[in-house]
């Protein structure tokens, strides 16, 4: 029988305001990737976050992003390699610290928005993420985008790596993701989002706008927290994968390391 | 042969902006509280101020804070309890990761500022810390006032606790400090400071401003880092101990509990 | 014909986050309470509500808060008067450059959360936002608790004055309000908020929870804008008073000051 | 006779720190770039920066940068034009408010860092500041690099413009600054950079690297402020230019456009 994870980006709030519905997600996934108070969380948002998932055994992955309330952590920024390196251990730190305090613990890193964009192009960059969360604890593991910079980048560093899909996302026929700006980018009915991760998972494959079945690497597959219907639409991922005896688990489960 | 720490608040800076003479002082002290990046401390900033103390052997603490950039931790403000305890944990948190990262680890915790003067005073918000801190880590040390809420409750909470006096304030004839508001609180002669306490690291007592000897327990003495003068006081401090045959060494070194 | 404000805080998204519904309410209120970016509002944000305030013509003033988006300013803090006056011309200076680029014009101040409360009871917070107030620009009017050192402070800066009530919230038969702690302290019903507000711009008086009648100066009623059923709320008191022949028109418009 | 400007980065500590010495520069600059809290300059910093000014009759701009302190505004940052445009306009207004709040006015804006560089190569970014400016006040003057999309986008904004050349720079036989990564970028001399500038002031020309005199339209000398021997250079600077019988007065003084 095979298996899957799932994930998605939580504790995305800060002090008064609400994103997303963590409540809900972490019935249904098996890895969070947790804001880490540079994009998004506040302390307090994080933990509440960190209690609900370690309640439910979700795995932990520290989200880290650009020092970048205000834009979300989704602008571009040119961050020296020193200051990277240290923002990055120090949100992985960060959120290690609220996890400890919950009984729980930080197994994976996956960076986010713009820096997860710069991170899948740049090596540079790649390269100041991966060393950083390698300093901090080498037995983390590494999540994004397969066959990007920011894997290799974790690979060279010593880390385990784990490869994404996007449940919402249209591929192209090179396995990449059809961008944004181009129509089609998004997949909004989740029959048919739930249907290609079915067979993503068992047979390993996405079909491209082209029709044709593409090779996807994929040990996770990543389902949006913060837009509307995006339960509606994981749930119906899980459900899907459940129901063809697919199982839902987390490739760096706190258990198996501790 | 006796011994006492020296401790100092180090990694003040943030980003453009420096503060003190980090290198300077941690050839002086043998126990850092770092800035966590609450009341300042970027990431870069306290990144080389850990290196630096990894380097001389120097015991790491966590120097939390009010989230207060501007007033530099120093304004008191209502947080409350979920809050404040969530703050703390993040802090101590981020500061170990960039320990970590350093081949170093946290070791003690000391409140900064007006965290550390509400804590000297007020049992919920000593309870808070306390409490943030034994849930995080309960093999950490807590730094404060000797007699105040802050060590009772990290008694309480199942931890350690260290007490520290301050080489350059003058002490009332009960133990406790001079208000800063008051004339003669502050004491400026470097050999008058380093004589006060080589008594109270060999004899256990202060003279106090009405000249009587007062009985002070102190595992920690501490020094100032960011004023003129600061490293040539700390530097006579350290000189008049060794010279006595008094050891200065952390009261929570790395080493004993790694 | 008798005529009342309705005023409302706005603006208080950030960034990635939104708060209440900003186009709604300003199609019901006379006065918006814009953000100012301390405890909440990005610029961006403010802009499009001063945009769209400008547009429907309604006035705009500065809320002005503590520099803490974390707590969204609802945690008191201790300000030095020469940070906390500073802090306070500064936003009300930040909301009028906006407010200019829109073609509009900040024309009152009330403090928000923290310093609101903390403005109604302390006589040197008070009198540090109004000599604030009056230094940036003294033909603002000062919109606050009728009675208070807040707008006492201001008039004896030489500002004009404005009191406002609470739409939802009950009153004691001193003419002070219900404390939040206490039961009963908030309203829920439109329509019974609806008439007590009617009776209040008609009549002058509150029925307070012994049900005896209350005289309260009000120019102004402030109707939440961020929770849910905000806009059902402040849309039935503006059609109550409507239906009545109560004008709603801002204490301190834009057109009469220009 | 001629003169010309001398501008200099000021208000650019942040609470508990400073940054070079605003009081010993006032004397020597006629216009005053001030910090408006997005790269540096906490509001009570700020105001007393432009109390100084005021009281010496220096011109106020408005030094408007990314929305960073922890790197101080220069790392740049992909930042979508409303945004910009709204972060422009609120740094624009704060600054405003400060300075009536000391009874001065801001009268030219100049962007910092990150931004200024940007804004020197960038059109959008060019004219997303300038159409920002202009919204906020048409009568502000645009200070910038001669012959950029800064100030050309300035013009097409219907803004008045000031170009500057920097004091302590090194230039090419075409007129641009030699890259600070090249060695000779910075020039050391006092005397040597005083020289340069008054034949700047008096002929229009700066000796380029390779010995050719090169014209230079320079309606303002940028000094910096905060280095080591900043005050030093540019008391030289203004010396060596009042001896020649050059006036050192403001392109946009607070008086002609009261």
């Amino acid at each position: 029988m095979s298996s899957v994870d799932l994930n998605s980006d939580l504790g995305e709030g800060f002090g008064r305001w609400n994103l997303g519905d963590d409540a809900a997600m972490l019935a249904l996934v098996s890895s969070a990737n947790v804001a880490c108070g540079f994009h998004a969380g506040d302390p307090a948002t994080i933990r509440r976050t960190v209690r609900l998932a370690v309640g439910r055994g979700v795995a932990i992955g520290a989200h880290v992003g650009y020092r970048d309330l205000a834009g979300f952590g989704r602008r571009r920024m040119d961050v020296p390699s020193e200051e990277l390196q240290a923002d990055v251990a120090y949100q992985v730190g960060a959120l290690a610290g609220l996890a400890a305090a919950e009984g729980g613990r930080v197994t994976y890193v996956k960076p986010h928005g713009a820096l997860y964009n710069t991170a899948a192009v740049d090596e540079r960059v790649a390269r100041d993420v991966a060393e950083a969360v390698a300093a901090v604890d080498p037995s983390l593991v590494m999540l994004g985008l397969p066959g990007s910079p920011a894997l290799a980048a974790a690979s060279s560093a010593g880390l385990a790596t784990a490869a994404e899909a996007f449940a919402d996302r249209a591929y192209r026929a090179d396995g990449t993701l059809v961008p944004r700006s181009e129509p089609g980018a998004v997949l909004h009915d989740p029959d048919d989002v739930a249907r290609r991760m079915l067979r993503l998972a068992t047979e390993g494959v996405v079909e491209a706008v082209d029709g044709t079945l593409v090779p996807v690497r994929a040990d996770s597959i990543c389902v949006h927290g913060d837009s509307p219907g995006a339960v509606a639409m994981a749930g119906r991922v899980r459900a899907v994968l459940l129901d063809a005896g697919v199982r839902v688990q987390a490739f760096a489960p706190a258990d198996v390391r501790a």
